[in-house]
């Protein structure tokens, strides 16, 4: 049974600790007031700093950085321990010096590891930790880090090194991250939705009201929502493909992979499974936006207006086979896109994910893929259909939302089905197999 | 190569056998009847017990607590030899003992190890282990642990020491809980369900049937339903939020993070995660008895019914401009609400919390979720609208259930407001630093 | 500081460096062209094959099988190294022998070990490994083995040791699966579609066209997909059902568990998941279809022509309560029915299912999934109710869909019934416990 020490008796020296004492080890605290035992874990000890590291070769340092220098008199009795740095900060870039780097340097004969910065004290206490949470380890000794990594492997945890103790400012970066991969999605969103926004407000409130005089300004809440929702998503779903076309393009044209891609291309590959997600977000608003249309008041009020006027006129529209075919179709073909949309969510699960193997994954995410923006495209072009041959859709030069929406998706679909002919796909596969 | 022995040709004997071969090991077992091989993986051989555990160090007991007697005769032999209990019973506390401690007790001289009991036969065979699945082991003796985390290391599971074998009770109650954390939020749901249910059949069916002597009672299945459900899953909602308003409250009032919480506060806290599924399963609830709504023959009807009068008494309602703005945007914001209430269902499942940080995961389930909480209260505020000034509202004095519903979510929005003021915010951040 | 060496600087070869030199291993590059280190991770060297291999004693081979002949000049150097096999095939059953053994051949003083294969270049570079992601290693020398599994578990991998050499043709055809498991049910799927389709086409299409001479092609889109995708869903689930109940009926028969099932009773029950994921598919669609009914241009036109005709003829229909309780419920049902059959989906993705116990995911799946059968089963028949008593339903002598679709769960749920009475319960559980 190993001893192991943990300097401050907070959340996470108390979480820690617990974990350690189920796991078999010895814990001794080491606090500036060892009276204190009142929360500690049943079956530890607590004495003073100097006092709980004689025992132990491993210390865990569960300080705030702001606390490290009430550890430099004990330089000397530390001299050859396992110091490690567990802290982080509350800001990005706070200090010019990670933690872990300046605590070696507070205590220079120590071996300072940085780890398990990345594991929350609730974690450790609830148990609530899946296996996937790794323990990332960074230092400048091969030994102390092993030291660390077996602690971490008998608590059920993974390991990982990396690498030295230069990059342990990285380390501490990564709990203060702020979904970063999500931003320029959001943005192009934000961007987007705002854009359409304005444009159908023109189109629809503005203009009735400048050229009728009609308030129609009720329109905005569901039946403006419910095309830029559509419209911003049907986008961004063709955004996501069009990388893969670029790419294609670009490989073909040089003739050989082995040419880095140009770096805003590589960045937008990277954000492909956060821009789609975002797309299905936004599809999945339009679907709810779409059901809730019957119990509209205003729909309601139209519907019952149209057939008491049919009545008041005395005459009945006949039944117009074609519009139920082009509107059945048009319905059919948005339900069957947004059930491949789902799929594809839940595909990038990433539990999900872990159990397909590369090739399945591909499968779903590029054929299926590709099959859902192809369903999308179609359903949206048979919701247009004869439209735009009319000069009403055309209010003051401008064409409705959705012919908009419908370039980008024609600029990836049309382009993909040349790269599916046989002789220009071989040519990109004898390219991507390496065959240069 | 090393030697494994197993006693017991059962589902979980073999399993492992399988397992244990595949990972390059020499298999033995130990049955009573070694000719009957008919099951049995190819490549294993089967002897007698006392055969079989010649030539390993390590066995597996794959047998039921009821048969460890027939092991007495072996106790010299197994002297020095790793025992590991794999076993399960039937019913909590069916003994006063641990399996495990009853084995050690009847084979003094061997190192009983408890391990793999958490694992089931059918994730051994079908290989549908994913690496979370852990081994939990607990023992006495080190090196025999280790032993048998070598073992499940090199069968590709991760493996935890859970300390001596008096935790070996422990380890096997956890195969026999039912969903202990769902238990009390569930019994909320229940209760509330049923209150309401009967609160609102008094009101709806009960006061009609004898205040005007009309029979409503097939309002239950869909009106009904479709009032309690959005009903209590509001207030399940709110009820997610409370505790840390009050957990912020008492740390306000203590001026330290270091006092523990009242027990009945800890347990709330821990079971937030489970009232607020069942919440949003009760939301899915409401919204797909809402989309229902235009295809009910109550409604088709109703709305015909108003139809043919307008005509009859030939009088058309003018549009009500206001009515259609308030009437869409109680839908926008409840289906606004639930997106963000699917979100919070997503980033709750295991695979995905696991990708986040705590930040990130603290922004989704604390920012968001009072966002959820603040659009839903909106929306269910908009449906009520000036309903309250009519006194028809309050069949026998009883108002209606979403005036009560909004009873709980007010009381955690406006502390929530309260404690997100500059001053305020300040004090409890620096109590949760630790600055006592 | 370890040395390894890579040969080939491809995606594969650059990845799998850039992750060792972060994990603080020295990294060399042997290529055919040692100048080009264009995208080679920062830090790694490049020289010639021959030289490379001199500082390190674990080579990956990152080329393509094709390639490995260039390395027979290297045989004497590479004696005594561990050479990692990397690659995969395009196809497979493409070579009589493993690429694995195919290089132990070609280079036979070398210990070759398979492993890494099912690790995608873009996983290992883009870090989006999680820890499930396991290293699959084979090989002839356990030393061998356990060096590149120290390798993968210092990236922070999961290694699992799968035997000897002669597993390597398994591990190879591991990335080239197209996900095996759900050929069957989707079969199953497309047949009883197929099948339905058609019969439902000629009862409601071509039998209106023969007798009537109506056209009511455009029922095709939304009204008969409605009537396929729910009984074909209904199907499903009572199949993923009915091998459990064959399984009892057999082992009560059989009077012991110690008897394998035939062989596709075994096939059968290894691809229930896949079946009830195809069927909660479908069962999605259904829903979507029916919420999308209320905005349909066809049942919009229906509904208005009743209202007008009614007024025309001066005659209201009375309200009928009972109908109004029927199709309440029968909604109703599929609701909850619904509900609970996403709640078997939510628990069957791999990082839920990996946190409920046994017995809970059997209380889930088991339980909870038979009340989904039923709750399916009586929204069905609430459904059809009394159609089956007129004439008019069987056109042409064909009863209606949904009457096929109720075969299958009634053979499901009667003999479910029959092995819940106490005592054929007792009969079988003591048979599954082992007591023979
Ligand atoms: C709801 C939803 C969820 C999504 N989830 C995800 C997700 O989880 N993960 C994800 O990645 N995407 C996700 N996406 C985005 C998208 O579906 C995928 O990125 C998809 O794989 C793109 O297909 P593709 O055919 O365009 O690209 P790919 O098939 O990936 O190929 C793209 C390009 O990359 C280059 N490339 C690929 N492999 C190689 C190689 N070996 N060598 C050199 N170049 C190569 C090629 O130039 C190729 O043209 C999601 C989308 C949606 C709508
Ligand atoms: C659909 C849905 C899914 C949900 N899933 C989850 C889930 O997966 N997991 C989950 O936990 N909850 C879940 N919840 C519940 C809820 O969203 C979260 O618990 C949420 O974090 C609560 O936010 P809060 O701001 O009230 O509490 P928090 O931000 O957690 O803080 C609560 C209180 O805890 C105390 N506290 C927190 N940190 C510290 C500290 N370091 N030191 C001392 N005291 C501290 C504070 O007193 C604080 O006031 C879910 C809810 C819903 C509706
Ligand atoms: C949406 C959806 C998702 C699903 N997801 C999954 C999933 O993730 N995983 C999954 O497996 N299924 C899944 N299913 C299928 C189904 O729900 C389950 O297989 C369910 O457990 C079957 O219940 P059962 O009672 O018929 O079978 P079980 O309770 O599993 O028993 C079936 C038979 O197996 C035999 N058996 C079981 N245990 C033993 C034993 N110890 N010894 C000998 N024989 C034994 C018995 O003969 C028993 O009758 C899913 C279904 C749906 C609709
Ligand atoms: N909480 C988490 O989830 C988490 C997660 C990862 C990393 N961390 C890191 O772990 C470290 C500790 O975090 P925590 O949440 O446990 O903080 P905490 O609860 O505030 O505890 C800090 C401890 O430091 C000691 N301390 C306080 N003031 C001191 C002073 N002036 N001089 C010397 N010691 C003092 C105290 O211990 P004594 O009274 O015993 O001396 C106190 O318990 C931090 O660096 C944090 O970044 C925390
Ligand atoms: N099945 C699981 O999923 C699972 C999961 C975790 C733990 N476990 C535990 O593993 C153990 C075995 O479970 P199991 O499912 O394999 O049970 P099982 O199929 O019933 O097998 C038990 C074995 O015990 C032997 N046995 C039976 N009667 C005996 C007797 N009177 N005297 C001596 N030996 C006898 C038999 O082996 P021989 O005929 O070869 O002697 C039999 O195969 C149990 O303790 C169980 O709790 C099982
Ligand atoms: N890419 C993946 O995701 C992945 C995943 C798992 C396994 N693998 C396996 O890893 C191996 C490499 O894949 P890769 O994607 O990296 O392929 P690649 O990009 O095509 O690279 C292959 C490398 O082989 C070398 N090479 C090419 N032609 C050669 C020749 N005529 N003679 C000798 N060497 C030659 C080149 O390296 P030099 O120019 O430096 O000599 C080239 O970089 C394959 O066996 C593959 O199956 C790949
Ligand atoms: C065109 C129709 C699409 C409709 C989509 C509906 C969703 C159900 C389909 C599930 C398909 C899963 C494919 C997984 C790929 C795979 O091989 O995945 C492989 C893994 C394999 O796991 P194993 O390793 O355990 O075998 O399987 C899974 O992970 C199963 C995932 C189940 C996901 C169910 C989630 C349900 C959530 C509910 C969403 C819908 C709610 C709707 C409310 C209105
Ligand atoms: C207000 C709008 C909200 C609408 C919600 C719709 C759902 C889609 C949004 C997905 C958002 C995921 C946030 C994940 C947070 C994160 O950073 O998560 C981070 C992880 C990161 O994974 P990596 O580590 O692999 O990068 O990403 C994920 O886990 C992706 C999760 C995808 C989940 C999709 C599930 C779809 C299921 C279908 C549900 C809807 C069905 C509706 C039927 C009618
Ligand atoms: C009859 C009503 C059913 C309605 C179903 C609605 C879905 C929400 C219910 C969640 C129930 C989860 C049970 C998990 C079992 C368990 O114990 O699971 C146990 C695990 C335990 O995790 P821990 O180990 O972290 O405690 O919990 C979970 O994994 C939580 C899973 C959350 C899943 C939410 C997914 C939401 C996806 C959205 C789908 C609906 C979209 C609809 C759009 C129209
Ligand atoms: C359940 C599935 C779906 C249904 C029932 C559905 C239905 C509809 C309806 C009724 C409209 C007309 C709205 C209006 O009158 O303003 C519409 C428009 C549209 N839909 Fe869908 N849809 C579905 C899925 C999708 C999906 C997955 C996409 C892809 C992004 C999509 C993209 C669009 C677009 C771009 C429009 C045009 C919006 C406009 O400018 O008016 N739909 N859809
Ligand atoms: C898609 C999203 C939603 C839609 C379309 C929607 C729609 C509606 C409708 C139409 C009603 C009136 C029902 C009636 O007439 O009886 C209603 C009521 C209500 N909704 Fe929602 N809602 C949604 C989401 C939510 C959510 C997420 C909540 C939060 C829990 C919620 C809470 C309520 C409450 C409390 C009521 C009052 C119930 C009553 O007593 O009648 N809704 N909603
Ligand atoms: C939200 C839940 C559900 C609702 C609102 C719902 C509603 C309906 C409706 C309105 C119909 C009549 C369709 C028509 O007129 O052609 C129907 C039929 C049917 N439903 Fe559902 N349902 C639901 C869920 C389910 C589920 C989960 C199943 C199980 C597989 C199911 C199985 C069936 C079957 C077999 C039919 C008969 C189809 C036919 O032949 O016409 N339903 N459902």
């Amino acid at each position: 049974q190993e001893t192991v020490c943990i300097f401050g008796t907070g959340d996470f020296g108390r979480s820690l600790g617990l974990r350690l004492l189920q796991a078999g080890y010895r814990v001794i605290f080491g606090s500036r007031d060892p009276g204190n035992t009142a929360l500690l874990p049943e079956g530890s000890r607590v004495t003073s700093h100097a006092e709980a590291i004689k025992s132990a070769r491993v210390i865990f340092v569960a300080l705030h950085r702001d606390h490290y220098p009430t550890l430099t008199p004990l330089t000397p009795a530390l001299a050859g321990k396992v110091l490690v740095d567990v802290s982080n900060n509350l800001k990005r870039g706070e200090y010019p010096q990670s933690n872990a780097e300046h605590l070696s340097r507070l205590v220079p004969g120590a071996a300072v590891v940085k780890a398990f910065n990345t594991i929350s004290a609730w974690a450790l206490q609830s148990g609530a930790l899946d296996a996937s949470r790794q323990v990332l380890v960074c230092g400048d000794s091969a030994e102390a880090k092993q030291a660390v990594m077996d602690i971490a492997h008998s608590l059920g945890l993974m390991a990982q090194d990396r690498g030295s103790l230069r990059s342990a400012g990285e380390l501490e970066d990564l709990p203060l991250q702020l979904l970063p991969l999500w931003r320029l999605p959001l943005r192009i969103a934000a961007a987007l939705l705002a854009f359409f926004f304005i444009y159908e407000l023109v189109r629809d409130v503005v203009f009735a009201q400048v050229t009728e005089g009609k308030d129609k300004s009720f329109r905005i809440m569901i039946s403006l929502a419910n095309k830029i929702f559509p419209v911003v998503s049907l986008i961004m779903l063709a955004l996501c493909y069009l990388p893969g076309i670029m790419a294609a393009a670009l490989q073909l044209h040089n003739g050989t992979k082995y040419k880095r891609f140009p770096d805003w291309l590589d960045r937008w590959m990277l954000c492909r499974k956060q821009l789609g997600l975002v797309a299905l977000a936004l599809a999945f608003l339009h679907v709810l936006y779409t059901l809730v249309i019957p119990i509209r008041y205003f729909v309601r009020y139209k519907i019952a207006a149209i057939t008491i006027s049919q009545i008041r006129e005395n005459k009945t529209k006949p039944f117009d086979s074609t519009l139920a075919w082009r509107a059945d179709s048009y319905y059919s073909l948005g339900i069957l896109g947004f059930g491949l949309y789902v799929l594809l969510g839940i595909t990038s699960l990433p539990s999900v994910s872990n159990s397909l193997n590369w090739r399945e994954f591909r499968f779903v995410q590029s054929k299926l893929g590709h099959m859902t923006l192809l369903l999308c495209t179609a359903h949206t072009f048979l919701f247009g259909w004869d439209k735009f041959l009319y000069a009403a859709t055309y209010k003051w030069w401008m064409p409705p939302g959705y012919m908009l929406a419908l370039v980008v998706p024609c600029v990836v679909l049309v382009p993909k089905l040349i790269l599916m002919t046989p002789c220009v796909d071989r040519a990109v596969t004898r390219i991507r197999q390496g065959w240069d």
